[in-house]
C-alpha cells in the first residue's frame, strides 16, 4: 500500500537532501508534515532540497558529500544530475587504516540450515555435478552431453539436483601470460572447486588449448584430477563425436553416482558464505533493501557466517569509511590495494568510476556514483571488515569480507561464486530477472511497486520499509530466515522456479590475441 | 592412406627447412629419395633441416624468414622451438603500399546457389529469426522464451530454420563511453542486421541498462525498430514473468510468420560472403588445408563473391606481403592502421604477438607466430586485397577483404558474422568441434589422420594433399562446390548435424566497471 500522506526519507541528521518515497512521485505544491513545500514535481525516489543551497555548497546524503551544487538550489526543489558536480574520489593515500573497527557484535546462536557436508569441511546448499571446461571450443559439445545427462542419467539419481556446465570464452586466443591472466584462471579453478559440487571435479579439455588442465588447477590440486580419470580430452578421441560424448557421460555418471549418496545434514549458520549484490539500483536502494540486507548481514556475521560484499566502483567513494572499519591495518591496506588496482585498470581503458551509473539508476533517482556507493555499502551492515580477496580468489575467512569484483552483475556473481558463495542476495530497484545455476539467488525489491508488478520474480519486498509497513529490522530478519530456508532447499527462489540462470561472465583484464 | 615412402614437403625453392608428412612421424636414419637422411626422430608435421645451418642463420619456410638459428643445426636434424629465435615483426612504417597488386583474376561465370533474397539486396543462406539482446540481464529470460518458441511456434512455420538468441555479457557494467566501446556495440548492431535474419529485427532490452536499444542501432536504422513494435523492454511489464515471456513470444511470432513466406531462389555466387578461419592449426595447415582454401578463395573471388580473412596476430608477420598486395594505397594504409592498433592493444595489456601460438600448435610443428602466420595467409589465395574492415564493421565490398579480428576462434567467428558472413570455412589440424548458429561452418582437416578419427565432425579432408592422393586444386574445387551446396541448404555440415554452436564472444577492448 502506498502511504496516503506525502513522505520523504532523510537518512542522517547532517543530510540537506531527502528522498521522496511516494509511489509515482509528488507534485509541486505538496506540503509535508515538516512544513517543507515542493517547488516543483519530484519523481519517486528522487531527491528534494531540505535547505537553500548556494552554488558550490556540499550536497549531503548518508551524512557524506555526494555532490557539489553547480548553481543555487532553492529549498523544496528537485536535486537532480544537472545541478550537481561529482566530487573527487577519496584519495587512497590518506585513507585511515583500521582507525575505527567496530567492536565484535554479540554472537547469535542456535541458527542452522540443512546442507551438504563436503570432505574439505565446507558445506553445499545444493548437490550439483559441475563440469568445468578449459576452453570455449568444447562448450557446445559439453552442452550436448549435459542435455543427454539430464535426460538419460539424472532421472536415475534422484538426490542430485542438477548438472551445470561452466562454459566461458577464455582458455585460448588469450594472452595467457599477461599480467591480468591470473584472474580468469583462478576464477575458473575456484569455480571447479565450488562447495555446491560436493568435492567432485570434472574437467573437459580440447587438447591443444593454452589453458591446459594442469594449468587450470594449482599444483596442490592436481591430484584431484589425477586420482581417478577426472578429465576428458576431446582430441584424444579416436572415433569421433559419439566417442567424445560417451566418454564425458561415462565420467559424469561415476561422479553423479557418488553425489547421489549425499544427504542434507544440519549445518551451523557459520557454514554459509553469503554474497551480496545490487543491480538496477534506485535511490530507495540505500533506504530500504540495502539497509535491510545490512541488518541481515550483521545477523549472519553474528551467527559466524561469511558475508561478502563486492563491486569496486560502488565502494570506491566510501573507501575512507571502509578502511577505517577494517579489523587490522593489513586488511585496510589490502582494501586500498584493490581500489588502486582498479583505478589504474579503468584509467588504462580511458574510463573512471563515473562510468558506473546507468540510465536506469539515474531515472531511479541515483544522481551519481557517490550517491550510489553510499547506498551500496549499506548492504555491508555494521561489523568490522575482516578480510579482502582479489577478483576470483577463494574466501575462507568468517565475518564480513570484501571480495573485489567489477560491479557488472554477471561478472560479480561469477566472481562471488569463485569466492565460494553458497547463497546470493541481490537487491534491485528497477527490476532484473537475474539468477545463477550454481547457487540460489534471493531477490529483494527496493520498492513495493516492483514487488507488486513482478510477484513471480521478486522474493522479498523491502519497499514496505518506505511505506512504514515494516521496519529495517523486520525485513532484515525476514531476509536472514529466508537465507536459511533457501540454503536448506526448503524454499525455492523465483529464479530457480523458472530456471533463470545467467551465464558465467569472466573478468579478464588481459588482452585477447 | 599414409604414403609408404618417407616424404617431406618443401613449399618454396628458397626454403632451408621442410615438413615431414608421414603419419606418426619418421625415425632417425630415415633416407629420403632426395638423399636427405634424418639425424633424429621427427614427429609428423615437424620441420627437418635441408641444409647445415650456422648459429644466426635465417631459417626459411614459405620463402620467408620464420626464425633465426640459436645454435648450429645439422642437415637432417629436427628444427624445433628450442633452436629458433623469433625475428622482429615487419616494421609497419616501411610496409610497401600497393606496390604489387596482383592483376584481376579471370572471371568465373555460371556458379550460383539457392539462397534467400533480402530486402536490402543481400542474400541469406539460412532463414532464421534472430533475437538480439542489449544486456546479459535478459539472457536467461530470452533463452526461456526461445525454448518455448521452438516447441510451440516454430512447428507451425516449416519454412523457418531456427530461432537464435544473440546473448552476451556486454550492455551494462561496462565503460560504454570508453574509446574501445564502439567495437562491441557495432558488433551487436551488425549481428542484429545479419543477412540470415531476412531483414527481421527483434531486440529484447531490460530497460535500465547502458546499451539502450536506441544506442544499439545507428540513427539511420532506428526506423527498423520503430516502424512496428520490434523490441521488448522487460521493465515495462506490469504483471510479471508470464507477461514478459508472452510479449517476447508475440513479437517473435509476427516476425516468424513473415519469415515463413521466404523461399530459396537462385542467387549468383557473388552474393556469398565467405569467412575464413583456422583453429588448432599444425604445420600441415600451411601445406594442405590453407592452400586448398586459398584456391577456393580465388574461385570465389573470380565468381564475384566476398572472401574475408581475419586474425590480426596471425597476419601481423606477413604485413609487408599483404600491404604490397593491396589494390590501392588507401587499402594498404587501412591494413597498417589495424595492425598498429592491435600492436598497441597488446602492448597495453603486457603482451605481444608471440602470445598467439598454443601448446597444440607447437605440438603440431608450428614453432612460432611467424611460421603460423605464413601458413595462415595461404587461406587468402592470390588475389588483390580490396578492402579492410575494423572489428565488428560490416563488409560490403566484393573480392578479398581483410576483416580485422583477434585470432580467438569464437571472437573471430562472432566478428565475421557481424561483418555479414553467410558461409564459414574453418581449417583445423589438431581438431575442434566448432560451429555457429547463425551461419554454416565447413570444417576442413589439414591431415587425414584427423579426418579419419573424426569422420562425423570433419567435412572435408585436405590431408589427401600431403599424401598426394589429391592436388591443392582438386581439394580447392571440392571446397568451392561444398560452399555452394551448404549455402543452398542441400548439404548439412557436421556441426549443424549435431547442433554444435559456439556462443557468441564479443571483442571488448574497453574496461568493465
Amino acid at each position: 500500500m502506498a502511504p496516503a500522506e506525502p513522505q520523504y526519507i532523510r537518512i542522517n541528521a547532517r543530510d540537506n537532501v531527502a528522498v521522496v518515497v511516494n509511489e509515482g512521485g509528488l507534485p509541486a505544491g505538496t506540503l509535508f508534515a515538516s512544513g517543507l513545500e515542493l517547488r516543483e514535481d519530484i519523481p519517486e525516489a528522487h531527491k528534494v532540497a531540505l535547505t537553500h543551497l548556494a552554488e558550490g555548497d556540499a550536497i549531503v546524503r548518508y551524512g557524506e558529500i555526494i555532490g557539489i551544487a553547480s548553481r543555487a538550489i532553492t529549498r523544496g526543489s528537485w536535486v537532480h544530475e544537472g545541478l550537481m558536480k561529482l566530487p573527487e574520489a577519496p584519495p587512497l593515500s590518506s585513507c585511515p587504516l583500521a582507525t575505527a573497527p567496530p567492536p565484535a557484535l554479540a554472537p547469535l546462536d542456535g541458527y542452522a540450515f540443512q546442507g551438504y557436508r563436503n570432505p574439505d569441511g565446507t558445506a553445499g546448499t545444493r548437490n550439483i555435478l559441475g563440469i568445468s571446461t578449459t576452453v570455449q571450443c568444447v562448450a557446445p559439445t559439453v552442452e550436448h552431453a549435459v542435455r543427454r545427462i539430464r535426460a538419460e542419467i539424472l532421472p536415475r539419481y534422484p538426490h542430485v539436483d542438477d548438472v551445470v556446465a561452466i562454459t566461458h570464452p577464455y582458455g585460448c586466443g588469450v594472452a595467457i601470460d599477461a599480467p591480468g591472466a591470473i584472474i580468469p584462471i583462478r576464477t575458473l579453478r575456484n569455480l571447479a572447486l565450488h562447495p555446491n559440487f560436493g568435492g567432485e571435479v570434472l574437467v573437459v579439455s580440447l587438447g591443444c588449448e593454452k589453458l591446459q588442465p594442469a594449468r587450470l588447477m594449482a599444483a596442490s590440486e592436481l591430484p584431484i584430477l589425477e586420482s581417478e580419470p577426472s578429465y576428458a580430452v576431446l582430441q584424444n578421441a579416436q572415433s569421433g563425436f559419439g566417442e567424445i560424448v560417451a566418454n564425458i557421460m561415462m565420467l559424469a555418471e561415476k561422479k553423479i553416482a557418488r553425489l547421489n549418496e549425499n544427504r542434507r545434514v544440519t549445518c551451523p549458520a557459520s557454514d554459509l558464505v553469503v554474497g551480496l549484490q545490487c543491480g538496477g539500483s534506485d535511490a530507495l536502494s540505500g533506504v530500504t533493501a540495502n539497509p535491510a540486507v545490512g541488518f541481515a548481514a550483521d545477523l549472519l556475521v553474528r551467527a559466524g557466517a561469511t558475508v561478502m560484499f563486492s563491486e569496486v566502483t560502488e565502494v570506491r567513494d566510501a573507501a575512507h569509511l571502509l578502511t577505517a572499519r577494517a579489523a587490522t591495518p593489513e586488511v585496510a591496506r589490502a582494501f586500498v590495494r584493490e581500489m588502486a588496482w582498479y583505478d589504474d585498470y579503468l584509467r588504462q581503458g580511458g574510463a573512471d568510476r563515473a562510468a558506473n551509473p546507468t540510465p536506469g539508476n539515474k531515472k531511479g533517482g541515483l544522481t551519481n556514483i557517490v550517491e550510489k556507493a553510499m547506498g551500496s555499502i549499506a548492504k555491508a551492515g555494521s561489523s568490522a571488515l575482516m578480510a579482502v580477496a582479489g577478483p576470483g580468489e577463494r574466501v575462507t575467512q568468517k565475518g564480513l569480507v570484501f571480495a573485489a569484483t567489477p560491479a557488472s552483475d554477471f561478472i560479480c556473481g561469477t566472481l562471488q561464486l569463485a569466492a565460494s558463495m553458497n547463497v546470493h542476495i541481490f537487491t534491485t530497484g528497477r527490476g532484473t530477472p537475474y539468477g545463477l545455476a550454481m547457487a540460489p539467488v534471493i531477490k529483494v525489491a527496493t520498492n513495493s511497486g516492483l514487488a507488486r508488478r513482478w510477484p513471480d520474480l521478486i522474493d522479498i519486498d523491502a519497499g514496505r520499509i518506505a511505506t512504514a509497513e515494516k521496519t529495517v529490522e523486520e525485513v532484515g530478519w525476514e531476509i536472514f530466515l529466508t537465507v536459511l530456508d533457501v540454503a536448506s532447499g526448503k524454499k525455492k527462489t523465483w529464479a530457480d522456479h523458472w530456471g533463470l540462470h545467467n551465464d558465467f561472465a569472466l573478468f579478464n583484464p588481459g588482452p585477447v590475441t
